[in-house]
Protein backbone atom coordinates (compact mmCIF):
# COMPACT_ATOMS: atom_id res chain seq x y z
CA UNK A 1 0.00 0.00 0.00
CA UNK A 2 1.12 3.87 -0.28
CA UNK A 3 1.42 5.97 2.53
CA UNK A 4 -1.87 7.39 2.22
CA UNK A 5 -3.54 4.50 2.74
CA UNK A 6 -0.97 3.41 5.60
CA UNK A 7 -1.90 7.02 7.07
CA UNK A 8 -5.97 5.44 6.53
CA UNK A 9 -5.82 2.50 7.86
CA UNK A 10 -3.82 3.76 10.61
CA UNK A 11 -5.47 7.35 11.21
CA UNK A 12 -2.15 8.79 11.96
CA UNK A 13 -1.24 12.07 9.67
CA UNK A 14 1.03 11.33 6.44
CA UNK A 15 3.50 14.06 7.96
CA UNK A 16 3.49 12.02 11.34
CA UNK A 17 4.32 8.84 9.22
CA UNK A 18 7.44 10.42 7.34
CA UNK A 19 8.82 11.68 11.10
CA UNK A 20 8.04 8.11 12.63
CA UNK A 21 10.37 7.48 9.20
CA UNK A 22 12.88 10.15 9.73
CA UNK A 23 13.30 9.47 13.10
CA UNK A 24 13.86 5.40 12.60
CA UNK A 25 10.99 4.53 14.21
CA UNK A 26 9.29 2.81 11.52
CA UNK A 27 11.26 1.26 9.01
CA UNK A 28 11.37 2.06 5.55
CA UNK A 29 8.81 0.70 2.76
CA UNK A 30 9.99 -1.05 -0.36
CA UNK A 31 10.71 1.48 -3.38
CA UNK A 32 8.47 1.16 -6.14
CA UNK A 33 9.64 4.66 -7.54
CA UNK A 34 12.11 7.09 -6.75
CA UNK A 35 9.97 9.01 -4.98
CA UNK A 36 7.25 6.50 -4.16
CA UNK A 37 7.44 2.92 -1.68
CA UNK A 38 5.55 0.14 -0.59
CA UNK A 39 4.56 -0.60 3.10
CA UNK A 40 2.56 -3.58 3.81
CA UNK A 41 0.86 -5.18 7.19
CA UNK A 42 3.56 -5.21 9.45
CA UNK A 43 4.10 -1.47 8.93
CA UNK A 44 0.33 -1.50 9.74
CA UNK A 45 1.19 -3.34 13.39
CA UNK A 46 4.59 -0.81 13.74
CA UNK A 47 2.44 2.10 13.56
CA UNK A 48 -0.24 0.93 16.29
CA UNK A 49 2.37 0.29 18.41
CA UNK A 50 4.73 2.99 18.18
CA UNK A 51 1.19 5.05 18.89
CA UNK A 52 -0.01 3.14 21.63
CA UNK A 53 3.55 3.24 23.57
CA UNK A 54 3.76 7.06 22.65
CA UNK A 55 0.27 8.45 23.00
CA UNK A 56 -1.20 5.78 25.82
CA UNK A 57 1.82 4.87 27.07
CA UNK A 58 3.60 8.44 27.42
CA UNK A 59 6.82 7.11 26.54
CA UNK A 60 9.63 9.25 24.69
CA UNK A 61 10.49 9.40 21.39
CA UNK A 62 13.99 8.56 22.60
CA UNK A 63 12.11 5.20 24.58
CA UNK A 64 10.15 4.25 21.93
CA UNK A 65 13.07 4.23 20.11
CA UNK A 66 14.80 1.94 22.68
CA UNK A 67 11.63 -0.78 23.08
CA UNK A 68 11.71 -0.95 19.08
CA UNK A 69 15.40 -1.45 19.08
CA UNK A 70 15.31 -4.40 21.05
CA UNK A 71 12.38 -5.50 18.98
CA UNK A 72 14.08 -5.67 16.03
CA UNK A 73 17.46 -6.60 17.75
CA UNK A 74 18.76 -10.50 17.43
CA UNK A 75 15.89 -13.05 18.14
CA UNK A 76 15.40 -12.80 22.13
CA UNK A 77 13.58 -15.35 24.08
CA UNK A 78 10.19 -14.38 25.39
CA UNK A 79 11.16 -13.55 28.98
CA UNK A 80 13.81 -11.42 27.78
CA UNK A 81 11.31 -9.57 25.34
CA UNK A 82 9.28 -9.17 29.30
CA UNK A 83 12.59 -7.22 30.64
CA UNK A 84 13.14 -4.89 27.81
CA UNK A 85 9.32 -3.99 27.73
CA UNK A 86 9.34 -3.40 30.99
CA UNK A 87 12.66 -1.37 31.94
CA UNK A 88 10.93 0.95 28.89
CA UNK A 89 7.66 1.65 31.34
CA UNK A 90 9.83 1.92 34.30
CA UNK A 91 9.58 5.50 36.08
CA UNK A 92 12.75 7.14 36.66
CA UNK A 93 14.75 5.72 39.47
CA UNK A 94 15.58 7.93 42.71
CA UNK A 95 18.84 9.80 42.11
CA UNK A 96 20.25 8.64 45.43
CA UNK A 97 18.56 5.71 46.64
CA UNK A 98 19.32 4.12 49.71
CA UNK A 99 21.44 0.76 49.42
CA UNK A 100 20.11 -0.76 53.02
CA UNK A 101 16.39 -0.52 51.44
CA UNK A 102 17.26 -1.93 48.30
CA UNK A 103 18.90 -4.91 49.95
CA UNK A 104 15.35 -5.30 52.20
CA UNK A 105 13.78 -5.23 48.66
CA UNK A 106 16.19 -8.21 47.31
CA UNK A 107 16.34 -10.02 50.64
CA UNK A 108 12.48 -10.35 50.36
CA UNK A 109 11.71 -10.89 46.71
CA UNK A 110 14.22 -13.74 47.35
CA UNK A 111 12.97 -15.46 50.39
CA UNK A 112 9.83 -14.87 47.97
CA UNK A 113 11.39 -17.15 46.01
CA UNK A 114 11.08 -14.78 42.91
CA UNK A 115 13.93 -15.17 40.36
CA UNK A 116 14.92 -11.91 40.01
CA UNK A 117 19.03 -11.13 39.13
CA UNK A 118 19.93 -8.68 42.10
CA UNK A 119 20.29 -5.84 39.66
CA UNK A 120 17.22 -5.40 38.67
CA UNK A 121 16.48 -1.44 38.41
CA UNK A 122 13.16 -2.04 39.81
CA UNK A 123 14.43 -3.65 43.44
CA UNK A 124 15.81 -0.45 44.19
CA UNK A 125 12.64 1.36 43.06
CA UNK A 126 10.42 -1.04 45.48
CA UNK A 127 13.28 -0.50 48.11
CA UNK A 128 12.43 3.46 48.15
CA UNK A 129 8.83 3.20 47.64
CA UNK A 130 8.85 1.03 51.17
CA UNK A 131 11.35 3.48 52.77
CA UNK A 132 9.14 6.39 51.99
CA UNK A 133 5.64 4.75 53.18
CA UNK A 134 7.63 3.20 56.39
CA UNK A 135 8.60 7.21 57.03
CA UNK A 136 5.03 7.77 56.86
CA UNK A 137 4.04 5.68 59.16
CA UNK A 138 1.94 3.30 56.83
CA UNK A 139 1.73 -0.11 58.40
CA UNK A 140 1.47 -1.64 55.28
CA UNK A 141 4.91 -1.55 55.01
CA UNK A 142 5.44 -4.35 57.56
CA UNK A 143 6.36 -7.78 56.47
CA UNK A 144 3.07 -9.87 56.66
CA UNK A 145 1.41 -7.00 54.89
CA UNK A 146 4.13 -6.78 51.87
CA UNK A 147 3.98 -10.38 51.77
CA UNK A 148 -0.16 -10.41 51.40
CA UNK A 149 0.48 -7.68 48.55
CA UNK A 150 3.23 -9.92 47.00
CA UNK A 151 0.41 -12.85 46.80
CA UNK A 152 -2.03 -10.54 45.11
CA UNK A 153 1.09 -9.77 42.72
CA UNK A 154 0.88 -13.24 41.84
CA UNK A 155 -2.59 -13.43 40.83
CA UNK A 156 -1.93 -10.00 38.81
CA UNK A 157 1.15 -11.66 37.02
CA UNK A 158 -0.47 -14.69 36.52
CA UNK A 159 -3.62 -12.78 34.85
CA UNK A 160 -1.11 -10.79 32.95
CA UNK A 161 1.42 -13.33 31.33
CA UNK A 162 -1.37 -15.69 30.81
CA UNK A 163 -2.68 -13.00 28.30
CA UNK A 164 0.04 -12.10 26.38
CA UNK A 165 -0.40 -13.38 22.95
CA UNK A 166 2.63 -15.19 21.51
CA UNK A 167 3.78 -13.08 18.58
CA UNK A 168 6.80 -10.98 19.67
CA UNK A 169 5.01 -7.30 18.25
CA UNK A 170 2.20 -7.85 19.96
CA UNK A 171 3.51 -9.37 23.04
CA UNK A 172 5.64 -6.20 23.29
CA UNK A 173 2.35 -4.12 22.77
CA UNK A 174 0.21 -5.95 25.33
CA UNK A 175 3.11 -6.00 28.62
CA UNK A 176 4.22 -2.47 28.16
CA UNK A 177 1.10 -0.96 26.82
CA UNK A 178 -1.11 -3.24 28.69
CA UNK A 179 0.17 -3.23 31.73
CA UNK A 180 0.89 0.64 31.84
CA UNK A 181 -3.06 0.99 30.55
CA UNK A 182 -4.27 -1.46 33.18
CA UNK A 183 -2.40 0.04 36.36
CA UNK A 184 -4.68 2.68 36.88
CA UNK A 185 -7.77 0.21 36.44
CA UNK A 186 -6.46 -1.89 38.66
CA UNK A 187 -6.02 0.96 41.09
CA UNK A 188 -9.48 2.40 40.89
CA UNK A 189 -11.00 -0.70 40.86
CA UNK A 190 -9.10 -1.14 44.59
CA UNK A 191 -10.92 1.93 45.53
CA UNK A 192 -14.12 0.99 44.83
CA UNK A 193 -13.54 -2.59 46.24
CA UNK A 194 -12.27 -0.72 49.13
CA UNK A 195 -15.93 1.01 49.35
CA UNK A 196 -18.15 -2.10 48.18
CA UNK A 197 -16.12 -4.69 51.29
CA UNK A 198 -16.67 -0.96 53.99
CA UNK A 199 -20.37 -1.05 53.07
CA UNK A 200 -20.94 -4.11 52.68
CA UNK A 201 -19.29 -4.27 56.25
CA UNK A 202 -20.71 -1.00 57.82
CA UNK A 203 -24.64 -2.97 57.04
CA UNK A 204 -23.74 -5.81 58.63
CA UNK B 1 11.74 21.25 68.69
CA UNK B 2 13.28 24.06 66.95
CA UNK B 3 13.00 24.11 63.27
CA UNK B 4 16.85 22.91 62.80
CA UNK B 5 15.80 19.74 64.95
CA UNK B 6 12.55 19.46 62.66
CA UNK B 7 15.05 19.41 59.65
CA UNK B 8 17.45 16.55 61.31
CA UNK B 9 15.03 14.44 62.04
CA UNK B 10 12.68 14.37 59.12
CA UNK B 11 15.66 15.02 56.94
CA UNK B 12 14.31 17.94 55.26
CA UNK B 13 15.72 20.86 54.79
CA UNK B 14 15.01 23.85 56.64
CA UNK B 15 13.91 26.03 53.46
CA UNK B 16 11.80 23.23 52.57
CA UNK B 17 10.22 23.18 55.88
CA UNK B 18 9.83 26.92 55.94
CA UNK B 19 8.40 26.64 52.08
CA UNK B 20 5.61 23.76 53.79
CA UNK B 21 4.89 26.23 56.08
CA UNK B 22 3.93 29.09 53.77
CA UNK B 23 1.94 26.68 51.76
CA UNK B 24 0.17 25.84 54.57
CA UNK B 25 0.98 22.16 54.52
CA UNK B 26 2.61 21.78 57.47
CA UNK B 27 0.66 23.83 60.61
CA UNK B 28 2.70 26.52 62.34
CA UNK B 29 4.46 25.67 65.45
CA UNK B 30 3.81 26.79 69.16
CA UNK B 31 5.66 30.65 69.01
CA UNK B 32 9.02 31.05 71.26
CA UNK B 33 9.68 34.08 70.71
CA UNK B 34 9.23 36.71 67.66
CA UNK B 35 11.03 34.96 65.66
CA UNK B 36 11.34 31.18 67.13
CA UNK B 37 8.79 28.45 67.32
CA UNK B 38 8.63 25.22 68.83
CA UNK B 39 7.54 21.85 66.65
CA UNK B 40 6.50 18.54 68.31
CA UNK B 41 6.31 14.98 67.48
CA UNK B 42 3.12 15.92 65.25
CA UNK B 43 5.27 18.14 63.29
CA UNK B 44 7.47 15.15 62.62
CA UNK B 45 4.57 12.98 61.16
CA UNK B 46 3.23 15.48 59.52
CA UNK B 47 6.02 16.26 57.52
CA UNK B 48 7.30 12.51 56.43
CA UNK B 49 3.56 12.44 55.14
CA UNK B 50 4.04 15.31 52.98
CA UNK B 51 7.50 13.69 51.56
CA UNK B 52 5.70 10.24 51.27
CA UNK B 53 2.98 12.19 49.22
CA UNK B 54 4.99 13.92 47.32
CA UNK B 55 7.56 11.60 46.18
CA UNK B 56 6.17 7.86 45.91
CA UNK B 57 2.52 9.39 46.04
CA UNK B 58 3.69 11.96 43.20
CA UNK B 59 1.00 14.40 43.92
CA UNK B 60 1.11 18.15 43.33
CA UNK B 61 1.64 20.51 45.81
CA UNK B 62 -2.07 21.48 45.44
CA UNK B 63 -3.26 18.00 45.89
CA UNK B 64 -1.39 17.27 48.91
CA UNK B 65 -2.71 20.01 50.81
CA UNK B 66 -6.08 18.68 49.83
CA UNK B 67 -5.83 15.31 51.52
CA UNK B 68 -4.52 16.87 54.35
CA UNK B 69 -7.45 19.06 54.25
CA UNK B 70 -9.62 15.64 54.55
CA UNK B 71 -7.62 13.87 57.11
CA UNK B 72 -8.10 17.35 59.36
CA UNK B 73 -11.26 18.55 58.20
CA UNK B 74 -14.72 17.82 60.52
CA UNK B 75 -15.82 14.18 60.73
CA UNK B 76 -18.40 13.74 58.60
CA UNK B 77 -20.73 10.28 58.96
CA UNK B 78 -19.32 7.22 58.58
CA UNK B 79 -21.01 5.81 55.68
CA UNK B 80 -19.40 8.20 53.43
CA UNK B 81 -16.17 8.87 55.08
CA UNK B 82 -14.09 6.87 52.76
CA UNK B 83 -15.36 7.93 49.56
CA UNK B 84 -14.76 11.74 51.11
CA UNK B 85 -11.00 10.53 51.80
CA UNK B 86 -11.06 8.37 48.68
CA UNK B 87 -12.04 11.78 46.73
CA UNK B 88 -9.01 13.63 48.17
CA UNK B 89 -6.47 11.05 46.36
CA UNK B 90 -8.64 10.62 42.73
CA UNK B 91 -6.76 12.12 40.24
CA UNK B 92 -8.37 14.70 38.06
CA UNK B 93 -11.59 13.48 36.36
CA UNK B 94 -11.57 13.93 32.10
CA UNK B 95 -13.51 16.93 31.46
CA UNK B 96 -15.51 15.62 28.32
CA UNK B 97 -16.22 12.22 29.75
CA UNK B 98 -17.24 9.62 27.43
CA UNK B 99 -21.37 8.98 29.26
CA UNK B 100 -21.28 5.79 27.11
CA UNK B 101 -17.74 4.24 28.69
CA UNK B 102 -19.17 5.66 32.16
CA UNK B 103 -22.26 3.45 32.03
CA UNK B 104 -20.61 0.46 31.17
CA UNK B 105 -18.38 0.84 33.93
CA UNK B 106 -21.57 1.36 36.09
CA UNK B 107 -23.23 -1.54 34.78
CA UNK B 108 -19.76 -3.95 35.31
CA UNK B 109 -19.97 -2.37 38.92
CA UNK B 110 -23.33 -3.26 39.46
CA UNK B 111 -23.43 -6.46 38.02
CA UNK B 112 -20.45 -7.55 40.21
CA UNK B 113 -22.83 -6.72 43.53
CA UNK B 114 -20.64 -4.06 44.31
CA UNK B 115 -22.34 -1.65 46.42
CA UNK B 116 -21.64 1.86 44.57
CA UNK B 117 -23.41 4.94 44.34
CA UNK B 118 -24.09 5.68 40.80
CA UNK B 119 -22.94 9.67 41.19
CA UNK B 120 -19.21 7.88 42.10
CA UNK B 121 -16.64 9.94 40.30
CA UNK B 122 -14.90 6.76 40.01
CA UNK B 123 -16.61 5.25 37.75
CA UNK B 124 -16.37 7.84 35.60
CA UNK B 125 -12.61 7.32 36.19
CA UNK B 126 -12.68 3.44 35.63
CA UNK B 127 -14.71 4.32 31.92
CA UNK B 128 -12.26 6.69 30.80
CA UNK B 129 -9.23 4.29 31.80
CA UNK B 130 -11.15 1.74 30.01
CA UNK B 131 -11.73 3.98 27.01
CA UNK B 132 -7.93 4.45 26.91
CA UNK B 133 -7.32 0.71 26.81
CA UNK B 134 -9.82 -0.23 24.71
CA UNK B 135 -8.40 2.65 21.60
CA UNK B 136 -4.87 1.18 22.23
CA UNK B 137 -5.87 -2.38 21.56
CA UNK B 138 -5.13 -3.68 24.71
CA UNK B 139 -7.00 -6.93 25.45
CA UNK B 140 -7.39 -6.31 28.98
CA UNK B 141 -10.49 -4.29 28.70
CA UNK B 142 -12.25 -7.44 27.78
CA UNK B 143 -15.35 -7.83 30.10
CA UNK B 144 -13.59 -11.34 31.42
CA UNK B 145 -10.50 -9.83 32.42
CA UNK B 146 -11.88 -6.79 34.07
CA UNK B 147 -13.42 -9.34 36.38
CA UNK B 148 -10.36 -11.00 37.04
CA UNK B 149 -9.10 -7.60 37.70
CA UNK B 150 -11.70 -6.96 39.98
CA UNK B 151 -11.34 -10.37 41.63
CA UNK B 152 -7.50 -9.64 42.65
CA UNK B 153 -9.09 -5.67 44.08
CA UNK B 154 -11.65 -7.62 46.23
CA UNK B 155 -8.40 -9.42 47.76
CA UNK B 156 -6.32 -5.47 47.83
CA UNK B 157 -9.31 -4.34 49.45
CA UNK B 158 -9.67 -7.11 51.89
CA UNK B 159 -6.03 -6.58 53.16
CA UNK B 160 -6.62 -2.62 53.27
CA UNK B 161 -9.62 -2.77 55.14
CA UNK B 162 -8.47 -5.78 57.86
CA UNK B 163 -5.27 -3.58 58.38
CA UNK B 164 -7.11 -1.22 60.21
CA UNK B 165 -9.04 -3.06 62.62
CA UNK B 166 -11.51 -1.42 64.76
CA UNK B 167 -11.53 1.12 61.92
CA UNK B 168 -12.71 4.95 63.84
CA UNK B 169 -13.09 8.07 61.53
CA UNK B 170 -9.46 8.87 61.32
CA UNK B 171 -8.21 4.99 60.43
CA UNK B 172 -10.36 4.81 57.50
CA UNK B 173 -8.71 8.33 56.43
CA UNK B 174 -5.45 6.94 56.87
CA UNK B 175 -6.79 3.53 54.85
CA UNK B 176 -7.22 6.89 51.71
CA UNK B 177 -3.60 7.65 52.37
CA UNK B 178 -2.22 4.56 52.86
CA UNK B 179 -4.08 2.80 49.48
CA UNK B 180 -1.91 6.21 47.92
CA UNK B 181 1.04 5.27 49.09
CA UNK B 182 1.27 1.61 48.46
CA UNK B 183 -0.76 2.08 45.06
CA UNK B 184 3.28 2.51 43.37
CA UNK B 185 4.42 -0.52 45.50
CA UNK B 186 1.86 -3.09 44.15
CA UNK B 187 2.13 -1.55 40.61
CA UNK B 188 6.34 -2.84 40.87
CA UNK B 189 5.46 -6.03 42.53
CA UNK B 190 3.33 -6.68 39.89
CA UNK B 191 6.10 -6.29 37.59
CA UNK B 192 8.68 -8.31 39.55
CA UNK B 193 6.13 -11.12 40.12
CA UNK B 194 5.69 -10.65 35.54
CA UNK B 195 9.22 -11.73 35.84
CA UNK B 196 9.35 -14.18 38.28
CA UNK B 197 6.30 -16.04 36.81
CA UNK B 198 7.82 -15.61 33.19
CA UNK B 199 10.64 -16.98 34.24
CA UNK B 200 9.43 -20.05 35.69
CA UNK B 201 7.46 -20.78 32.79
CA UNK B 202 10.31 -20.22 30.31
CA UNK B 203 13.13 -22.83 32.30
CA UNK B 204 10.33 -25.12 32.62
Amino acid sequence: MRISELSTRTQVPVATLKYYLREGLLPAGTATSRTQASYDAGHVDRVRLIRALLESGGLSIARVRQVLAALDGPEVGRHHLLGVAQQAITPPLPEHPDPEWTRIATQFVEQRGWCIPPDEPLLVLLGEQLRLAVAAGVESADETLLSRYADVADRLAEIDVDSVPAAPERALRQVAVGTLLTDPMILTLRRLAQQALSSERSTR
